[in-house]
């Protein structure tokens, strides 16, 4: 059986999700138990809690020998400020884990795989439950914590380590205690919600910052809100520009995002858990 | 007489701003000359001209020894895709100039400050002269050129180095080619139509990026977009915040930012040019 963990080291989502979940979970996983942790349900201006309590609530799921796997239940903005406290109190337990999410859980993915705590997964997380589509992308993350990588990010080919970011996350959490060493990776970057001038501008930031990675692929670019002028350039026409700028060979798109065809991508060289 | 080149490294203007700012030189300001490069008034997709245009103009201001100040007419977004690019190709008469300008065109005065290419000044821009708020704010940047220091930043001591950014523009530096040392200074950041959280997440940034500095002070955080959540923290308590974790001086508030009231900030521990 493998027991995941859920807290929200960011926003909080509603018991509804939970129901949703766990439904799901009883329905199509019976060797998958998930415990939401209270804290999922509480909040503080704008977080689930304040930050010692979210940092808290993280440290009990992650520390917590019964725990095979923490997946972060909802991004929105947050696990930043206690990323580096949370590191520095993880146990041997914490080390034998999988942690799984994106978008802002990136900061807890970077900062894990930096710190060689674990494996950090890039995977959808359980606030997109009650879609149809989100219930797809979460299956992808179900599937693979049970051995089923058939919803692994198709370009991984086990020889080149790889990471998954939100563009904004990324460039906030490089130069940063935080920020992994990406020399040598694939990385693969994906955005929603910002301005294309915006994109262009936080590939000038990686441009400027991320100069030895082996190679990016481009996510979704979603929801990309309308300008008085069209900036002139699409997002593929601007990775291609600043990877040209910068030397870094462009590898095409990648199946990332904020969107429903978002899939796995286990961070490094990683394979599944064995099938139990 | 002061000879004042103005281009447009991001995003163009109109004949009616050169106009206005004409009338108001004309009028109040005898012994400054105001020159507009026509490339202030093209447009490619979002930016005033494409980047090698950009780039010509810029050069073409700064390398003229008949001007004395190089003035950026508009920020947007732009300047940082051809910053590099510029410093490399100044001369020596670029490196007698004074550059004035803020928000988008900091990506420039960082970068010259870096490469110690004249003097940096973060000033009010020739796009606000027509509001009567933003000719009281141009009025200072052309007292500050014939020697008036009235306009200036109050907290300025003489003493302390300083600089002064706004905040994405800075984040998107950090770590890049661009970026000059900013230890020992006073930084003075503003922002503009950031949501809270990420005024919270730049902040973030920058106490993981720049733990040097001397002290820190806040400039004008304006237009915030309402969000779901009140965020919980104001401007200032996240500011203080940031600044308590990373052990930087928090000083208070700055008079900069996108406003009327926005004050002159010459780089660094400069004097004006000597009044004429």
């Amino acid at each position: 059986m493998t027991n995941i963990a859920i807290c929200a080291p960011a926003t909080p989502i509603t018991r509804e999700h939970q129901a949703a979940l766990e439904a799901l979970v009883a329905a199509e996983y019976p060797a998958h138990r998930v415990t939401f942790h209270d804290q999922c349900f509480e909040r503080a201006g704008h977080f689930a809690g304040d930050d010692l309590r979210r940092l808290t609530a993280l440290l009990e799921c992650a520390n917590d020998p019964a725990f095979d796997v923490v997946w972060f239940a909802k991004g929105g903005y947050g696990s930043n400020r206690i990323a580096e406290a949370a590191i520095a109190q993880m146990n041997r337990s914490a080390r034998a884990k999988t942690y799984v999410g994106f978008s802002d859980a990136g900061y807890l993915l970077g900062a894990l795989y930096r710190a060689g705590i674990g494996q950090s997964v890039h995977g959808h997380m359980p606030v997109s439950v009650r879609s149809d589509g989100g219930k797809e992308a979460i299956r992808r993350v179900l599937d693979w914590l049970q051995g089923d990588t058939s919803g692994v990010e198709p370009s991984l080919d086990g020889i080149t380590p790889v990471a998954a970011f939100n563009l904004i996350t990324l460039a906030m959490m490089t130069g940063s205690p935080l920020m992994p060493d990406l020399a040598g990776h694939v990385l693969m970057v994906e955005e929603v919600s910002e301005y294309m001038y915006s994109i262009d501008r936080l590939f000038f930031h990686l441009a400027g910052t991320l100069p030895r990675l082996k190679g990016l692929r481009l996510g979704f670019v979603t929801d990309v809100p309308e300008n008085v002028f069209e900036f002139g350039q699409g997002e593929e026409d601007i990775a291609r520009f600043w990877c040209d700028r910068a030397g870094i060979p462009y590898l095409g798109r990648a199946l990332i995002g904020h969107t429903s065809a978002n899939r796995v991508v286990p961070f490094g060289l990683a394979s599944p858990p064995a099938r139990t």
